[in-house]
């Protein structure tokens, strides 16, 4: 049964490997000062600058810069955003990057129309904008495919002060007005980057499953969507310039996190807790976070829903059902994601990420806990997860 | 490989068994004047009218009521409709209705805006509403799960005159604005437009997957809307009260057609025009009317893309593949089609729709070619086609 939702995505979605034209027209019907916030100049190498700069003259905007967003953006590199958004005016914010630069575009445009702390009051208290708080509208260029971030609310930030990092889902008014979804874009994104978006892909895709046990169309959704970031993996591992593949990875990636296949159903973001956890304390890369604990994590819940497991098993990894028990099917579903975790050069563990033993039981302390999946952990769970992921 | 495209479908959803809660708040952005469009007053047996005529009292509108649209639209009724809302400087239109009564609204919403022969201007000749013409804004609570009308800008009109009955899909600006999805609504419906409305929603599925042999992200969403509806149909036949098979089953139909599934492929609707066809000449159930005619359809073209009809049979209808070839495959998979349209009670031949061997020919000739799909049909083999499905 789907429960009672609302959906509603306006995200204007520009795709192709010519989508980039559109982007003056896209542009025209916002003000005249344009923030352009990207990462650490790698746009300027692969011609993506130059692209995105030409439609901003066509479209006859003026331009203030803001480089140097990291993969995990800072509460101080939020305030230095919401600095040159009041001294300049700025009119709408365009992210030129991954999901990160997309995620730092939300969390400024929101605070920087807010008048406190703004870390405290979305992120740490997760209250929403008062009604009337002005929002900049933001618009993005995805460069990388993984978070979803391109047709969402959500934005994640890092506090380096309390190594806390934090997601916060903002509703529609935050969502990007237009995002471009070159699949060339992301061609020169190093080998291992593109892996850990393919695994934060498949984890938003897990994270949104494995939760519930009514029949849902949701889960019908996410078990295609698994199915092509499977099939696509493969050969983008084998030929990253594989155009279709690469286009498949960015469509399924919006897919995964835009809303639709959570809707009517519970949700189970463990996985994305620990891996915040991870991250916070030692820098990791948030894909490869996700791919070194799931395969722990899901066979510690598994005995919970073995239905929910031999169905994974069955419709994502195509095994045969005949003569095998639930139990049986759900073990062998977990190996096929573990085989497929060593098959594209994700993370099998945590030790290839700089963790330690004696860092388990920080990154433990630092791990929320979701209580909405088919079982909630307690501490000794958690660290017993971490442990076996090492 | 998924082909250029741009994506952006604004249509807010509000879904759920409350879900005309929010049917005032929606209405509220909007003028004062609304047309009611409804159909053959079902609505007011059943207590949907009551819920919507209290909505828009809450909102302070002053209502037109426009009833009577019939199950294939007549241009004479989109008159109307046109007479109506010049007549009341009608602000905004509401569907209370299925797919007819929406695009009944859709039609009337862009027709009123145009001063000549908007049947040929908009549906003969294919034309756009050209750029800053008026089109009244469109929103809709559907009774009827199948057309997909809710979140897409199609209007299917048919003249009577001439026996012609064709869709046309307009852009985003014709729309619905907002649609309340309640399934419970749904639950009046007479069993046999139930399930008229259960094939409607695969054929639309069936017919953006039966196209292309790309690696493609579509096609894997198709496979899990598809297996979605074969297991909320199988349900709902047995018990129209299933709350949990009827919410999918309107959920899976909203997918079917909002163009997502079929982005960035090639579509075949060859069985939509046989159907279009033989509605026009019999007044047949549109539903129906592609029951009967899809599975001597697709036998006759499956031989053009034996791996994707294969395909079709393993992740739909979850047929082993060991020791089969794709031919054994893809005929399995057919009988698989065939047998479920036994199963829900669709139409499983044109005889029991009225059609008589009379009315193959000028049917056959009222039918347009597609020339999109895996084999481009000729006069003859649109004749074989509606002989074998009788």
């Amino acid at each position: 049964m789907l429960g009672n939702f609302i959906y509603y995505n306006p995200t204007k979605l520009y795709f192709g490997d010519d989508a980039q034209k559109h982007l003056a027209e896209a542009l025209r019907p916002f003000g005249k000062t344009v923030m352009l916030a990207y990462g650490s100049g790698s746009i300027k190498r692969n011609g993506v600058y130059d692209d995105v700069m030409a439609a901003l003259k066509e479209a006859g905007k003026s331009v203030v810069e803001l480089s140097g967003v990291m993969p995990n953006p800072t509460v101080e590199k939020m305030e230095e955003g919401v600095a040159a958004v009041r001294a300049n005016n700025v009119d709408f914010i365009l992210a030129v990057g991954g999901g990160s630069t997309i995620d730092y575009a939300k969390a400024v445009s929101v605070a920087a129309g807010y008048d406190g702390d703004a870390w405290r009051h979305f992120w740490v208290e997760q209250a929403d904008p008062a009604p009337g708080q002005k929002i900049v509208p933001v618009g993005a260029v995805l460069t990388m495919a993984g978070t979803g971030s391109e047709m969402n609310g959500g934005s994640v930030i890092t506090d380096t002060a309390t190594k806390m990092k934090i997601g916060k889902v903002f509703g529609e008014n935050v969502m990007p007005s237009f995002a471009v979804l070159n699949p060339r874009y992301t061609f020169s994104v190093p080998q291992r980057q593109m892996v850990a978006g393919i695994f934060d892909i498949m984890s938003h895709i897990m994270e949104q499953y494995f939760s519930g046990d009514d029949d849902s169309t949701s889960d019908y959704l996410a078990e295609g969507l698994m199915r092509s970031v499977v099939a696509s993996s493969r050969a983008a591992v084998k030929d990253p310039m594989n155009y279709e593949a690469r286009s498949n990875i960015m469509w399924s990636a919006t897919w995964a996190l835009n809303t639709l296949i959570g809707k009517g159903k519970t949700q189970d973001w463990e996985v994305h807790m620990l891996g915040h956890a991870i991250s916070a304390i030692t820098d990791a890369t948030h894909g490869m976070t996700l791919a070194a604990v799931s395969p722990a994590y899901y066979r510690h819940i598994m005995g919970y829903a073995l239905d929910r497991f031999a169905r994974f098993a069955h419709y994502v990894w195509d095994i045969p059902t005949e003569g095998k028990s639930d139990e049986q099917l759900a073990s062998e579903g977990l190996f096929a994601l573990s085989d497929w975790i060593k098959e594209i050069g994700a993370a099998s563990g945590l030790r290839e990420l700089g963790v330690t033993e004696e860092l388990i039981e920080p990154i433990a302390k630092a791990t929320l806990i979701s209580d909405s999946g088919y079982h909630t952990l307690d501490f000794a769970e958690v660290v017993d997860i971490l442990k076996e992921s090492l």
